[in-house]
């Protein structure tokens, strides 16, 4: 936790909150801090900024807050992932979180297992823990738009060319010719298939509303290390 | 397991593998694989190709086989990584194998916790087992070479000057000015913290030894995020 998150809830005046949670537990057990220590904090959706511990009792403490800063700036980047398996979903979700992505779309692909969208962890709150997790570690506050589209082609052929619209649209793609740009500024709509990658209707059909097929690497990589890899090539 | 792995021991001919481990298992259970059908396959250490079922017996198969590939180019990185949580080690260890690092080597650091040193996944048979999964998937055949370093000092002393002579010498430091450089050909010897950085004395000794400070993004990243980041914003 780099950063204290902050919600509504916590404040008792405009600039002092009270914390009882898993949050007053880990300032006290691994920050070790005390009355005049210094955090980092922001506000869950708004600005961020350093609060300071001005009263300790038995399971809470108060902090004082000085909210200076806008968040880090996020990528402009849409992302629309075939639906991994459940665990390396929740790595991947906070990977998204950690660098910044705001809209992540997983979506079904003839290699995504049915048993997947049965899984717990696709539920709101899993969703919204690891979406917590990811903000607390990146020093972010705003939460990414999560959503699920449990079939391939509506979404492929209702919502997305007008997601495309205006983005460079990408399709990573292991066997793709053109390779994946970099030092990307404007808004990208990237699509990321299973491991295996997407089958070849599914190409066409990303194809036909509007995205371009690019490889990263002759290598055939897992989900989680071609998810912060493709970003860091486009936007870092 | 995009390509199956072979060892000297599966040779009953010059071209033809007998099979019957876990292996056989995967072709089966999840290849479904039969007589006639054709695998990706590499010698550990040797060349790809390909492998056709030629006999099925009970728990075990026989290939018949066609090395006539190179594996695909290693990165030119040594990767050394302050000893992370034991649990994410073995993640960064998959997703450095997938990408290509052939050496890489954990140290000690002031933010390593004492207790990651005693993991049962530092042994040997647990790295290999995760450097063969990595194999596995990227269709690689040369296993990284992994080592430990448990003291920070003697190592960034006596062995890193060497390490880093003739190459691009880089430790990655959210702190640092200077933005981390792309599209690298050379090759490069690059430090990764633990999560939240080395501390500043770390810092002056590992520049002491030649590496310069370089940033990756204004975010902090969680470590399995940042080492597929930062190879790929290097090298892809």
């Amino acid at each position: 936790m780099n950063l204290i998150l902050l919600e509504p809830a916590d404040f008792v005046d405009s600039d002092r909150v009270r914390i009882s949670d898993r949050r007053h537990l880990h300032i006290v057990q691994v920050h070790r801090a005390d009355i005049g220590d210094t955090l980092s904090v922001g506000v869950l959706g708004g600005r961020i900024g350093s609060g300071t511990i001005v009263r300790m009792g038995t399971g809470e403490l108060e902090m004082s807050l000085i909210l200076d800063r806008d968040p880090p700036e996020p990528l402009p980047v849409a992302i629309i992932l075939a639906l991994p398996r459940p665990k390396v979903m929740r790595r991947v979700l906070l990977s998204l979180t950690v660098l910044g992505a705001k809209r992540i779309i997983l979506i079904n692909s003839a290699r995504v297992e049915k048993s997947y969208w049965q899984s717990p962890f696709l539920k709101n709150e899993a969703v919204r823990s690891q979406l917590l997790k990811g903000l607390e570690l990146a020093g972010d506050t705003i939460l990414p738009q999560v959503q699920f589209r449990h079939l391939f082609r509506p979404f492929v052929e209702d919502e997305l060319p007008a997601l495309c619209r205006g983005t460079l649209a990408l399709v990573a793609h292991p066997q793709a010719a053109e390779r994946c740009p970099s030092s990307i500024e404007g808004p990208v709509t990237l699509a990321i298939g299973p491991e295996g990658g997407f089958v070849p209707f599914e190409i066409e059909a990303l194809r036909s509303s509007g995205m371009d097929p690019v490889s990263l690497s002759a290598r055939v990589l897992n989900i989680e290390t071609a998810v912060p890899a493709i970003l860091a090539k486009l936007f870092l």
